[in-house]
């Protein structure tokens, strides 16, 4: 089993000053939802954001780093896809030789790690229910002032420059003032703690602003502008084909690849000036 | 709050033909343990691994994104640290205005995303009981050998080339004989497919093998190399403190920013040619 195609991607690319409509091969992203099987029962064991292809090797080697599993015996089936299912085959379900011992195991200690966005927080349709509009009553934005706005962030990011291993998220007036910047280790956490600024200072909703991201912007990055009502994604490197669906489907513009005079508009494009 | 200043880490660089004492910056990570507060009872909320700094910030952030609380007010008390612990404030606890209601919500489901490695995992101290041997019984490594590294990989990682997105693992021989090559949106995910791979091709512990990785080298994924039993880590980018720290406790020769014919040695110079 290979890794997913990319996904091809309408696009607006604005490139040597004009914007004009192409095409951008997205990196597959879906969550695959591991569940356990014993004497009957089923239990879901967990949910990952991956990108499709080797999932059979994927969940053995999750099994394997979560103590689940400790050779290759212990394994006792792995199925992809069942009869009158859908046809993705995003849910994979495992027997194992120690039954639901692993469950317990696996649940008595909760742990989020400094990328993850979706541990503890439930489904995508949870994510309709709490997200807040994504309001933009503003004119269009200019290409110049997008350009700009990795360079602003940069400016308040003085850790990145000297260990190289740091992300930053800020987040921006539609001016392109720099309200606030916040670095980590984990692109999650940096958004976290602007959008946990933003909250104190009782700025929630996030209607007019810009949260710009170092890195690239996979689905939890967006998943927390909607939550935050985040009417605008700028984000220095690649989206996936999730983080692009969500935006979509929550009214986000996603800009990507937001490099010296260029970048790609992946949704609502409406809010560019033409 | 401003974020941790980054460590000063003793290295060899390998620049210029030859490997000389430096030092490099390394960018902090350690867990943060948020805990439940109500009625006199404690209850542990989850454990992010970040960047120390602006912590309030970050817990404020993460508890609105889990819907653990929609606005400021829903946050009765947040205490960073308490007489009698340790100095480092890796615990920070809060009281909630909907009590233990939150927990109830965060526990119904757990997801762990791409890049999420430690999810349902357990804690640092359960890694030593469960990592294997990082045994080496070869030759020590040559500095071309690993410089070449990065380029293998890429070799057998058709789809970054074209969505720019996705991150990549591999595993290879003492020789640089590329073994398995697996990509992902998350590079936690790349890991765990190369080592699933090899542990249903019955390889495990994975002794005399080189793990290569696209990304930084965060916890998780030295973390999960300790697991595996291998023995030299390669990395294209930066590595944090915690992984530098788990490499050097468990024997790992670590490697960080091998590109073109530099690379640094953070942990276990040994297993290189001097």
């Amino acid at each position: 089993m290979t890794t997913a195609e990319p996904a091809l991607h309408p696009v607006l690319r604005y490139a040597g000053g004009a914007l004009t409509p192409g095409a951008d091969q997205v990196a597959a992203e879906e969550p695959l939802e591991i569940r356990l099987v014993h004497g009957g029962e089923e239990r879901p064991l967990g949910v990952t954001m991956r990108t499709p292809g080797a999932d059979p090797d994927l969940v053995r080697g999750w099994l394997y780093a979560e103590g689940a599993i400790r050779e290759a015996g212990d394994l006792l089936d792995l199925s992809e896809w069942r009869e009158g299912e859908l046809a993705t085959p995003n849910v994979v379900r495992v027997r194992l030789r120690s039954g639901f011992a692993a469950l317990e195991r696996l649940s008595r200690q909760t742990f989020t790690s400094s990328a993850c966005g979706v541990c503890g927080a439930g489904s995508i349709e949870r994510l309709a229910v709490r997200a807040r509009p994504a309001l933009w009553t503003r004119p269009p934005l200019s290409p110049e002032l997008v350009c700009s706005l990795p360079g602003r962030l940069r400016a308040g990011q003085p850790l990145f420059a000297v260990t190289g291993g740091l992300h930053a998220a800020g987040l921006f007036t539609p001016d392109g003032e720099c309200l606030a910047v916040r670095e980590d280790v984990g692109r999650h956490n940096a958004v976290d703690k602007v959008i946990g600024w933003a909250l104190t200072g009782g700025r929630l909703p996030l209607g007019d602003h810009i949260l710009t991201v170092s890195s690239r912007a996979g689905f939890e990055i967006v998943q927390k502008a909607a939550l935050a009502g985040v009417p605008v994604v700028c984000a220095v490197s690649a989206p996936t084909s999730l983080a692009v669906q969500v935006a979509e489907s929550f009214g986000l513009t996603l800009l990507g690849f937001v490099r010296g005079e260029r970048f790609n508009v992946y949704s609502a494009p409406e809010r560019l000036q033409p």
